[in-house]
This record gives C-alpha cells, sequence and structure tokens, in this order.
C-alpha cells in the first residue's frame, strides 16, 4: 500500500512530468564571472526533466510531457531522455522555430550562484492543450506539474487541462511550486495560477517564498507555515511540504504528522539542484510504498548529493548509491528527519 | 430571506459585473446589410453593462469592475453609467491607448441578425488584477463574471482574481458564460477558463452551446442537460440555468427542483439582447427573495421586452413595467413557467 | 504636353493611389462633443481614398492599390469604388482579419475639430510588398505614395517597393505626406522613412510641420522653406509644395517658379478635408496640362469646396462645379494665385 | 591619396561598423552533430564585429555603434572590444531585457558546417534611431553598415539613419550585404532594404546570391554580374565586390577595372569566417591607401588564414602575420589576383 492511497498501482507508468526540458551550460572554469568563463558542458536541465531523470535512475518508469525544439538541441534532449528510459512518446516539437531553453550558470564560489536565462520564444512554453491527451494522463500513477508551466500561455492551458484530466481520472496530482522569475507578468498573475493549481492538488511542494507567492491574492502570505499547510489540506492536499532553504524542510501530512528534515551537512559545489534531487527521491519513497519518514530522508540524501555534483541532471544516482549515502551520513551525523508534535 | 441564502443582506451593493462595456452602433436603417446601412445610432452595450444597467432601472444598487477608454467614448460610458446610478469608482480608464470596444450591427431581418466587433486592443480586456480590490468585492451581495473577460490575458486573471476574493468572503458568484467567438485562441483555452470559474460559482447560466464548450475538455459536451446540471451542482452550483433559444430554457435548482421557461411569443426587432433583458429581471428577482419560479417569470418578461427593442441598454425597464408585462402577456397567453416533475 | 513632361500620356490609368481606404463617422449633431454625439453617417474616407474619389469624379481613371477588410465594411470599400468608376483590381481583401480603419470625427465647432480613431490591426496595413506589381505600375502616368502607408509594415514596404517600381519604369511619384501621429514609433523613424520617399519622389506636398518632420535627422527643420524646396528639387523633385494652413501655401517649381496660393474665403463647416479637394483638382489640373499656376487655382478651389461639406469624399465636385466656383469665387474676391519674384 | 578618394584622412576613427555583436559558442569536439557536442568555447562573432576586430588587430582605430545585453554576457562584450583597442562609447546596453545572440557552430567535417542561432529578443535589434548621433559619425573616415541591422526595426531605422548622417558629411559607406536568413519576413523586404542602402552607398560586397536579394524586386537578379555591378555604379558606388564561393571574388571599380580574386588554397577547418576577415584586410589596404589589387590580395590572405582557424574573432591576425602569410603562400602558389579585360 502506498502514502495515504495515493497511487493506483494498476497504472503502468509511475509518473509523468509536464513542463519544461532545457539546457544547462555549466562552466568548466568556476569561482570566476560568466563573463570570464570560456568553456561550458551541456547538460539536460529544468526542474521537471532532472526529477523523471532523477526518478528514471532509481528505477521508475516516467513519461513527459513538454516540446523541444525542432533542431539539434531537441534532439540532444530527445536521444538523452529515450537513453535513460524515459517515455518520450508525449514529448513533442516545437513547430513555430521555438527554441530549447538555455540556462548559463555562473559559480563564483560554492555558495554563489547565478543564472543567466534564454527563455524568449522557447520551446517548452509552446506546449499546447492539444498535446495532453486523456489516454496518456491515465497511463500514470501521478503526474507533475511544474508551476512554469503555468507562466505562459498555452504551456498554462495545458498544464491545466492536464490537472482536469487528472481529477476527472484518480490520477495523483503533485504540483512543484518551482518559481522562476521569468516570463510572469505581475505578482497577481502568479498568486492566480498557483492557486488554480494549488487548490486541486494532491501534494504540493515548495519554498516558503513560493507559497507566499501562491497565497498572496487571498491574504495566505502573511500567515504561519502551519496554518498556510492546513489551508491546503482543506482543499484536499495530502502532503505539503514547506522549505527553508539551509534550516531544512517541513513535510505536513492531512492526517496530522509533521516532520522537520534537516539537510545533509555536505560540501556544496554550487547552490541548485537539491531540490529536483530531493523529489526525485521522495517520491520514488513514496511510490515505492515508504513511511513518509524513510521517503523523506531519501529525498534529503540525494538534495545532498546534487548539491556536491556538476550537473543537475547527469548526476542523478541510483538507488544503492543513495541507500549507501544515507547509512554512511547518519553513521557521521545522526538522523536528520524528526517527528514534530502537535 | 433570499432564495437558498445566496445573498448576505448586510453588504451595501447588490451586484458588482465584471467585463466589457462598449459601444453598440445600431443601423437607423434596417432590413439591410450592413454596407448598405448609412446611418448609425449609438448606445453603451458588452453583456455585463447592459444587465447593470437593466438591474439600477429595477432600482438595485450595482457597481462595475472593468476599463474603458481614455477618451471621448470611455467619457460616454462613464457619463452613462452616472446617470444610470451605477457606481462607477472601480471603472477605470485604459492606459495603453486602447479603445472601447465597438459592436456594429446587421439587421437584414428580425430573425437574421449579425455583428461586426471591433476588438483589438480593446480597453475591457486591459482590466488588471491590480484594479480588483477586496474591499469592494467584499462591499457587494453577488459578483458577476461574464465570461468574455476570461479570454485574454490581464483580463482574465482580474477576473479569477475577483472569483477568489469572492469565495474567501462569502459573496455570491454568478457566471455568465457570455460566449463570443473573438480573441479565444483555442476550444482548449475556453473550456480551461470557463471549468475554473463555473468550478467554483454559485450560479452558471448559459445556452447549451455555451455549456458544452464549458465542460468540453473533460466529456460533458456528450452528456445530457440534467446531468451537465447535476455536474455543477456537484462543484457548489445552487442554480444552473441552460438555454435553449426559441425552445426557451430550463433552471435546475440545487434543492431538485426543474423549472422550464418557454419565451412570451412577441414580435422580434432583433434577434439579441434578450438574454442580458433575463439576466437583469431574473438577479433582480433573486435579490428580492422571490421564490425561484417567479424570478424566473420575470427574467422572461424582460427577455421578451428587450428583443422587440432598437438597443440592448437604453431599453431596459423599470418594475412597474415588466411588472405590467407579465399580467398582459398572461393574460393573453397563460403561464409561461412550469414546473417540471423528477 | 504637360507640365515639366511629368505625365506618360501613352499610360491607360492616370493616377494609381497606395494606401488607407479607411470609414468616416460623421455626426449629425455638430457643435458638441463626440461623447454627446449618439447619430452618425458613415463615409469612403483616408485620404489616399478620397484623392482617387476626386480625381474620378473629375473624370479621370484612377486606380489603388490597397487592402480591405474581408466584412461588410470592406464590401461597401469596393462597391463604393466601383460605383465611381475607380479601378478595384488591385484592392485586395485583408486575410488575418484586420478591419477597415474608422474616425469618428468631433465636431464642436467649425474651427474645433477632433477625432477619435480605430486603427489597430487595420486593413490598410497589411497591404503587403507582394499585392504590388509591375505591370500594374506600369500602367499609370502617376502613382501617388500617402505618408500613412509608411508608418508600419508590411504596408511600409509595399510603398516602397511601389517607389523602386515605379522610378525604375519612369512612372511619375507623388509623395502625399499626410502625416498621422498614430501607430509611428519614433520621430527618427518618421524622418527616415519620410525622407526614402521624398529622395525619390517628382512631386512633394504637405504642410510645413510635415516638412518638418521629414528633414528632421539631417537638420532641414531649422531652414527657411526656400532651402528645404531647393533640396528637395536637388534631389530629383520637380515640383514642391508647402502648405501653411489658413495662410495659404507656396509652390516651388524645379524650373524657379514660386507660386502663392491663398485660400478662397468660404465659410467652414469642419476644419478638415481640404486638402485631399486640393490635391485631386490640382493633380487633374497637371494631368490636364494646365499650367501651374492655372492647376493650383483649380486646387485650391476645390480645397475651399470641401471644407464647407459634411464629408470628405462624397461631397467631391466635378469639373463645371468647381470651374464655376472659381469664377463666381473670383468676381468676388479677386485672384488667388501669385507669382514671386525670386 | 586613398582609393579614389573615399576616406577624408583628417577624422580620427578608421571605421565604425554598425550592427551585431553577438557570442559564438564552437564545439571542442568537432566532426559530429550539435547533439553530439559536449563542451563549447565562448568567442565574441557576429560580422560586423568580427571586421572591428580585424581591423583592430590590424592597427586601424576602430568604433562601434550597437548594442549589447545587460547582463554578464554583454559584459563580456564589451570587455573584449575594450582590451582589443575599439572604441565602446557608442556600445550601448539593451534596456528591455535584451540577451546577447547566440551562434552553436555544428562542424560535422571541415565542408559541412551548420550553425544553431538564437536570435529572439536579442540586444543588437534592439538598436535605436536615438543611439545614433550625428558628431559620432563624422569623427570615421567610413562606417559599414551589415545588412543584418536592416532585418527588424528599429535597429533597421537606426542603420538608415547613420547611412544619411553619413551621406550628409560625406563619411564613406561600405554596404556588407551580409544575409541571415533569421527574422526577415519576406524576399521583398529584404530586397527593399538592401536597395534602400545599396542605392547610397560607395562600396557594396557580398556573395552573388546576396545581390540577387538586393535587386530581385527590380529584376535585377536575372542578369549578369557586370551589369549587376554597373548597376550599383550607376547609383554612386565607386567598388562592388560580388563573390563566388570557392571560385574567388570579382572586384568592380566605377573607373573600370575588374580584378577576379581566386582564393588561397589552404586547409580549411571550418567553412565560415573568412569573409569577415577579407573585409578587415581588404579594407585595411584600402585605408591605407594601397592600390586595389594589393588590397585584395591582403584580403584574400586574411580570409584564407581565418577558415583555418577555430574562431572568427580570435583568430584575426596582425598586419605582420598577413603580410608572412601572403609571400609564403605565393612563393608556394603564385599570384592570386588577375586585372580582367574588358
Amino acid at each position: 500500500m502506498t502514502y495515504m492511497g495515493l497511487f493506483d498501482s494498476e497504472r503502468p507508468l509511475d509518473l509523468i512530468a509536464i513542463g519544461r526540458v532545457a539546457l544547462d551550460f555549466n562552466p568548466l572554469e568556476m569561482n570566476c564571472t560568466l563573463a570570464e568563463s570560456s568553456t561550458f558542458k551541456k547538460y539536460i536541465g529544468g526542474s521537471p526533466a532532472n526529477i523523471v531523470v532523477g526518478l528514471s535512475r532509481l528505477g521508475k518508469k516516467a513519461g513527459f510531457i513538454g516540446r523541444v525544439a525542432a533542431d539539434s538541441f531537441g534532439d540532444y534532449a530527445v536521444d538523452y531522455f529515450n537513453n535513460e528510459g524515459i517515455d518520450t512518446s508525449h514529448l513533442f516539437r516545437a513547430e513555430n522555430g521555438e527554441k530549447m531553453g538555455l540556462t548559463f550558470t555562473e559559480i563564483k564560489s560554492p555558495t554563489e550562484s547565478s543564472i543567466l536565462m534564454y527563455r524568449e520564444g522557447v520551446a517548452d512554453l509552446a506546449l499546447s492543450p492539444q498535446d495532453v491527451d486523456e489516454e496518456y494522463i491515465c497511463s500514470a500513477k501521478a503526474i507533475l506539474i511544474s508551476g512554469t508551466a503555468l507562466c505562459k500561455s498555452p504551456s498554462r492551458e495545458a498544464a491545466i487541462k492536464a490537472l482536469k484530466l487528472a481529477k476527472k481520472n484518480g490520477v495523483t496530482v503533485i504540483f512543484d511550486i518551482d518559481f522562476r522569475d521569468y516570463i510572469w507578468k505581475s505578482l497577481d498573475e502568479i498568486s492566480v495560477y498557483y492557486q488554480t493549481v494549488a487548490e486541486q492538488s494532491d501534494i504540493v511542494i515548495g519554498s516558503r517564498e513560493e507559497f507566499d507567492l501562491t497565497g498572496r491574492i487571498i491574504g495566505l502570505d502573511k500567515e504561519d507555515d502551519i496554518i498556510v499547510a492546513r489551508f491546503w489540506h482543506d482543499k484536499g492536499n495530502k502532503l505539503v511540504i514547506i522549505k527553508h532553504g539551509k534550516e531544512g524542510s517541513v513535510a505536513y501530512s492531512a492526517d496530522g504528522a509533521r516532520y522537520l528534515v534537516k539537510p545533509f551537512p555536505v560540501k556544496l559545489l554550487k547552490s541548485f539542484g537539491g531540490g529536483d534531487g530531493y523529489a526525485s527521491a521522495l517520491f520514488y519513497g513514496l511510490l515505492e510504498g515508504w513511511p513518509l519518514d524513510r521517503a523523506l530522508e531519501f529525498g534529503s540524501a540525494e538534495a545532498a548529493m546534487l548539491v556536491a555534483a556538476h550537473s543537475c541532471s547527469a548526476a542523478m544516482p541510483g538507488v544503492q548509491t543513495v541507500t549507501d549515502f544515507v547509512e554512511s551520513e547518519k553513521a557521521k551525523f545522526g538522523e536528520m528527519v524528526f517527528k514534530l508534535d502537535d
């Protein structure tokens, strides 16, 4: 049995992610400005893409609903997914010359990263509601909607259509808020669409800042975490995870249980990528039917492994590697997941 | 007491409409093509504008959240509303040169009308979420969202923000689907946004074709009226009204009652404007606390009066006139509202 | 023989205009604001459209390269031109829902007029270079390029293509600067495109303000009329006409002759339309081979007749009417055209 | 004395280029597809940028009118130009989030290269006419307009404004047609703007295909090279260079002299970059006052050096290196420049 009966074991795919596949260009020269970096290594990137790569490496069967460019970089994305064993039957090509989004990373120091994004006319936001079909949605235990997919039409409507079809058919909806300050036109717009999804999702995960953006127009940004979590529980979410950066995250289960998850104290190479590792391993655990605390621990471990790696996709580990990491780190530093009292 | 406790009598405004104010240019020469018509009379138009004019003529206190042009035609709209006693404190001016939408009507015969719309860069769709404030929403017993307001950003987000604030504060939400085939980019887009509102409204009103557009992506367009009505009841609507043109409409109350409303057999001058008269008088009745069937009869009467008039706004009648019309027509033609069995 | 050998008498069409056909809505109630006007009469409008109507009424064979809407208002424009005997073989329909431009006129007093224009997504600016063909250009003695056609792509490129084809084939190019403060993005943009045409035209006509806009980036706006005229003569223009509103205009011939043209002292009904009457009758005279001063006098007469009329197109007179007007007015007020000394 | 008196030796800057600065990302792994390449080296790119780098390396004083991104990649461009001694006083930052254009190169084999361009919302096309000032234009012996700058507003108008100011002030205008099949909307549009510049330039250089695009709407694409060259001479050009790929190019001087320039037979590394080397060294020679044939030989030598190098900018050589190359290659292969008979 799975956590709170979330996943229908009859469905062949474990998870379908909806949203962006992009390319990361990470500098080989680090600890300098992006202007100074002269050589770059290309990786698959984009939060939902990283998560399906992560899940696939952990042995889960993942799919993707998205659009990639009709060019060599789009070929790269499709080839990469195919090699990873991810189902690409619903990974379409953009039809009006849209390009893959690019992320150039500046790594000035392990804690000072910044990114330069190319997001004008990108293929992922060309995802159309026509690309979303009911049969495919029904083939998965869960869909994961990335908040970035909501930032612009027609990708926005495609994501909401997937939400409606998942609700109609009892497919679990995971909402990964994944805020990126691009393309959005106003704070109100963000709040309107994040709420539209969070009101109907089963699991919602994001940073406290992302929850503030979500609840802003109805005043939730002024409330304590516990009130915020309860609000989204009342709308039907079974699990609400609020992240607080280096302080760790708190998972609020609709059955009342709460867990504090502290980060494993690893050496950072860069300050991003952890969230996608966390999500991959957490959802893996939940899909395996693990108790929530064990799934959270597994997630936290993979998060730690990712911030110590050069990429966000290529570095995704297998189950044994994460398991070994959990054991060795706990031996050194003790427990990282704590049940909180009411 | 009001119908199903819908309206909070403590709130000062009866209804705030959200959406478009436009100008109608109706030809003085009728029964010819628009190319042949050479003289035109200008009126206030746009469904939600007509409805607040109608309600105001019936003695209700109405307000409007919208944008009009910063030009002489915008002046005309503001002046007109002020003269009608409609609250214009939230009727803003467009800031980037947007113009009033225009509707030129071709009246080839009483049953053959068509319209030529100017809807590029219109002021009403420049309504911004920033224009919607919680205090104003809270001052009304009900808000009416016109489906046209959903066809484009940022008006779309403004309307959804109003919806969220109304729900948060217990303000009744009326969704008038009011489909106009302009600007919308795809059938899926229409369905996504109509559903987003209809899932959270208290009253939803539209033609069968409009309900089909609403429920299309989840297959509701293939179901009988009674299934469709129950679906929206299950989402929380207290009243669902499905219109069938000359056949009349059926009102489905969430308490199980159903009424067939047949049109009064008047002589048509034009084939439009009836719906706005219907809505004005129906909502008047409901706000007055009338039984549903009496409110429906009043609505049907005002609908009949409007299709016999040259305009959709200037011709809106007062309470006594509608009351007299109901009496005299019923004397001639008998009852028009029929309770249906289960 | 014609004025400075400008027109090749072998070519069947007298003049092809390129640019906008629009609709004018003039109020029946005058001396009030546009907000107060409630009834409007529809006319064909747009400077180049008015000029071809004017020329056609004077017996010349005119054609038009342009786009009109694929709707009833577009039908009206095509029907109107056909009725006037204007060649509509190159009057195409817009293909992407573009509408006819509209001009609502406010006539507060005979000297205080203002206009409210609908120019978003208009059909005339959808004119494409593909619509301009060499054979048609070659069939005319002259083409008239309206400066408004230059304000936006692809109409801009269509007009410049017509210019290049006219130059290649010895067709006379008349540039009517016709500035409208719509759509243009910057003063520099205006100057760039006005110059591009004025550098290669044979006749250029405009107000002093329009000549200032034209020459601004090269500092011509700081020079006297006579320097300005010489500059454009040096670029190849045979005739430069600079208008000074109520003061009249001055015509600078490349052979050194200069004429002051004073307006006939008629009673104004509105403050616009005169320019199009002036152009029609002046070009008529030049096409007839009249001496420049006689053609100017004829133009000035028709200008006077137009500002006393309710429309800019429907009121265009025939040759006899203008001739009679010239005679009777001169009998009352004396000569209006004066040769200036060097 | 310089070639045909083209350059005014009193002016401090040798040449100002107008157009794009972009970034090239060239793969370190060659002879594979772009999808397979995983590591990329970043260089300054864009034809006019390469040419000013080339001229600067040859000891000439160059400037640039352009816009670069207001981000780290824009910093890189400004820093690079400053290090090369290029005047950056008129290299502005984009103000609306525009990014540097990117060119990813696929080098499948020495003769099979292709490029993947990011040109949506690029900084270089945000160049505004307001950025072009007369005093700066007057400070240069020549300006070089890259045809790419003409592909979109407002860069298009900025380039034409520079043209008008150069003509007014006797600054030599070089038109490098430099066609890139991006952003242009139609073949007619290309022809209209290329002609607008070529009609007023002093030197025009391009491939035969580029000259065909230029002259298409007036039928010049169907004429022999010699007719094409004469047409542009008649418009005022002193030098017309038509390139024929591996066959070499022919230079047509307005004084009647013609030279065939054959390429030096070097080993290719990639199939692009040669044109910018050619232009740099040719203009260097002309600015030095060399006879045309010597300047052409110098240009051809630098072209050969560039196609054998990994970049188009960083590999630009100094005078001695080119001189040595000319000597050693001619020793091996003989003369490459041939005077043609009439």
